[in-house]
């Protein structure tokens, strides 16, 4: 089967694992070629009973491994730009983890390297554009049957937030999956940004801003507000409800089965997103090695990782001042541009 | 204000009180003139703070008392018939709790002296009838978009039956709901019914045959579904889902507030049917005091009750024969033609 | 029936002319003694076939009519700050449709007046507070179960809007039911309000900023946003979401029957206002007779209704100016005091 | 990557091709080693680009095709039983679609072949075992939480049926599922059925007993009743609501995204079963090949096929003699023995 695309996978930490047991036993066509990560027993431990994969502890060694033709990565944030640059130097197709850098500097390094190339190599992760849901509703707005859009109303609810979680990280890090979903729902960019501050929950650790209220406006004049509340405490919620000059469409409230007992009708609530985006990452992981063999790079570009993280930036710095702040994007390049609507 | 009708209400029990508070407080353009309950304290009970009542332990004397210009008759099953004959004398309008009589013969006495008198007198209770969810089912089957009707799914579930309730009842006096809500919806006639058993909730008291699941056959040739379950234990709950030719249609999902919480989302569901018929009985009564002042009969007729009663006692047979058992009407006096569709 | 309770109406448009017939043939308890109206011919037709009823083109003729022992405002706005002290010269109970008054200022004196007597006399028309969904919400966040709320997400959409309907009324006619609804709910005050606009809808009448997205702050803590757009075109939709610390709680989804045809299934929504509050402008007014008959007055003060011209007042400058707005209220005379919570 | 499963698939046709496509492009750890199908263009069509499989017309010459470790049947149901005869004479593994055979004669047949080898080879392609509503509702029912099952309820509606269905097949093709899936819920086998025949809508072909209304009743004494309605014109519609003695719970009315517009709300329903059960049967063959890489046998058994087949022809008799008809099953080998429950 030496068409099996062998792909390295940086990082073998809660994403990456997971992405290793996906490449190995859930999408077909891919195998997992190398693993690396600081932690050699993490790594070993990942790839525990697949026979192909060779182990490192750096990552620039697993992209010269034996039969490595394509790169994941979910390494932490901070490792993204080095992981990037030295696949682009190689020329191998990468299917990197949000957020693509951490910092907006960083993210446009990222791009004027592939730009500098003329070509695309990776696909950013954004997996909820590989929802069923979240399909349908871009679908919706892309035939124009409800007519153009003038308001998305987003929630975004965790049930508790990890240690060391920060106010910042509500939107940097949580948020940032509803401004991609915005950008490419709407097919707008984000031009500013309103961080509101409402009474923070009894159940959110000391000294963190949680719940926050978003609000952002695009280029073409509608509105985006988002709830982000990481420590709701009662389920993982992640609705969608787009607001359009003739109709209107909710994702998210898909709740399977009713149970109905002791005076109450019921459905259970996902608690992880692990479970509520499970068949987006399986679809996710499969659409980027199906074009990968193609040899082709299709899903989000690094311009999406650019603009989101440009617009968490300017979404931190609203939090801090308590006021509208403008977005300011580089000049797009013509390899990201715009097709379509 | 001498236009306010005057009503006498016999039975003061669970039934009659309410409606004689319905009468005094809810509804418009009547009053209670007279009350009748064997249990003359209980009668008081039941009008304290109503000036205008009179009280009586025998019916008749409260059909003749001072300003009675109407009946309500909510006391026990076997009183009707002889209340009902007593009305028809005077001329009175009545408004008759379900059932009509305990026994089709009963009932076809009843009819039988109904259409002597050339005219309609008698209103009966089935208050499904003014539920605003079973009227915008019986509006969107008669209007023929959906086609023509297959088949009705009723689910029929109470928290709890009384005592001394009895397997026979479940058919008499719950099924009974949905025997005159099938052939109101229909339009037809039911022609056989088969009773089956399914195996006994251990929530159900000794001896009692609950749930049952019964299933009528309609002139039409369309099959009414009933499952009657009086012990569920989790709510009042009575749903109903048409199944047509080029479409479904349900009611009874209603669930009102939506709550999230502890890894679930959940509605409340009603524990009793006064909650969930509260405005079906304010509007029926309310539209008996308007027909009645305009000089009309409206509503379900005494050839409803009765066919509900020949229909009951059938089921009633088939849950102890086991077997499908043919449904006989008398045949259907003239007073009584069908009209519409 | 001396005791039947003798209104006078004053106004015979739209909403007058249903109160009318509420009065008459939907409440028990009252009476309608007289109307006055501007145009007589108007009024004479609202109160045809209610023989107890005088017509009078003025107010104040109608206030000494005989019988008449309170008063139901539905007049324009800018005629209720007069009706108002009319009544309250008269110690009559009124109950006065909303707005209070059409300004702040306005309604301070309505307030200085009523408080100088001591007791109140005045009910405002916030139907909201007798809509059983409302209610229920209301009884969900005061028992505490969820925590302490902390955002509220309302939307408020119209099919269209009336002729003339400017930007401002959006605010100070539309979102003022949400400005009431929130106070009420959340047992706050609203301290600071900032109005946001979407991309116009092309569906709207040339110059009406239609959407708006308003935030609200409150006294506590808690952000209160709403979607208003008044000619949205699809439908009548309330809806109401509860944020709180331990839990989410929503209203207004609640759409009855479900039709499964042509590949979709789908449930009717309402068209109008009073389908969808029919029943609370019932209960509103039955317990307005209901309290009056017993000498009480219960229900929204006239601190509500000042609170809420205020509130809308901020939000129009809002609107206008772009910016956060504050709300600054008069002191709460002890007549107001807070009760419970 | 010599682990690789090697497949032989028995059939080309749409659910065989289908089946080839999952094999290569969706699950991993399996490829496709060899086709086959009397058409043999067919056959080379549906494995187009997959360079490792070789095509037969004969379905022995490829089960002895290099390579081949297992077998998935998805030919006509009438050559099952030879193709697992000869799998059984191999010890190939098999994954066998539905239904086992056509009668019950050949089911026990093969179900004597693979008890005298003493060991399972062979999963039946149940695949609602595989869906996740399903699987939620086989929990909640299994950890007892509900109370013991009393009723399911069933809808099984097609939009359109198939060319040449007949009214027998409504049972044997289609409540088939049900079959299954009610024996797997309820842990319980099913001793008698009833076939009620509702009026035939006009939508469907002439002569075809379509709707039907079939109830099964268990060894437990459940009921399980099913509406039948293969051309039922608006979507494609599985439901199953279990009544319990302590609650009940309901699947199947998940309707993913909510779309407002022209006055009503409504969601897309699925319009084909490939649709609403894709992931299931993805599932399904991903833990077919999981298990076979294991060396073992999982899922549906032989004694699952057996039983649906002999409840289906029973079916058959009771749709055609209008009867309660018994379901008769051999005795149950040991290596079916019941497990669990």
């Amino acid at each position: 089967m030496a068409d099996l695309l062998g792909v390295a996978v940086l990082g073998a930490g809660h994403m990456g694992a997971d992405h290793i047991r996906r490449l190995d036993r859930v999408v077909s066509g891919a195998r997992v070629a190398a693993v690396a990560d600081p932690d050699a027993a993490r790594a070993r431990e990942a790839v525990a009973g697949i026979g192909t994969a060779t182990v490192h502890t750096d990552a620039q060694a697993a992209l010269e491994a034996p039969g490595v033709e394509a790169v994941l990565i979910a390494s932490p944030g901070p490792a993204h730009e080095e992981a990037l640059l030295a696949a682009f130097a190689r020329g191998l197709p990468v299917l990197c983890e949000k957020p693509l850098t951490p910092d907006p500097a960083g993210a446009l390094r990222v791009l004027e390297a592939e730009a500098r190339r003329g070509r695309r190599l990776a696909q950013i992760g954004f997996m909820r554009r590989y929802d069923a849901e979240y399909r349908g509703l871009k679908a919706l707005l892309d035939d124009g049957r409800l007519g153009r859009p003038l308001m998305l109303h987003c929630m975004h609810r965790n049930v508790s937030s990890p240690p060391d979680f920060t106010s910042a990280m509500l939107i940097d890090s949580s948020v940032s999956h509803e401004i991609d979903a915005a950008r490419w729902l709407l097919g707008q960019e984000l031009t500013a940004v309103t961080v509101l501050r409402p009474r923070v929950s009894s159940g959110a650790p000391q000294g963190l801003q949680d719940p926050q209220f978003v609000v952002f406006e695009t280029e073409g004049g509608a509105l985006v507000d988002v709830e982000i509340f990481v420590n709701c405490g009662f389920g993982y919620q992640v609705r969608c409800e787009a607001v359009c000059e003739a109709g209107s469409a909710r994702i998210g409230d898909d709740h399977g089965m009713l149970v109905t007992a002791r005076g109450a009708a019921w459905a259970d609530v996902p608690q992880d997103y692990l479970v509520r985006f499970a068949d987006a990452y399986d679809r996710e992981v499969q659409a980027w090695v199906d074009a990968t063999r193609r040899g082709e790079v299709t899903g989000p570009t690094v311009w999406d990782g650019y603009a989101a993280s440009v617009v968490a930036d300017a979404g931190v710095r609203a939090l801090e001042s308590g006021t509208r702040t403008a977005v300011e994007l580089a000049p797009r390049p013509d390899l990201y541009a715009r097709t379509g609507r």
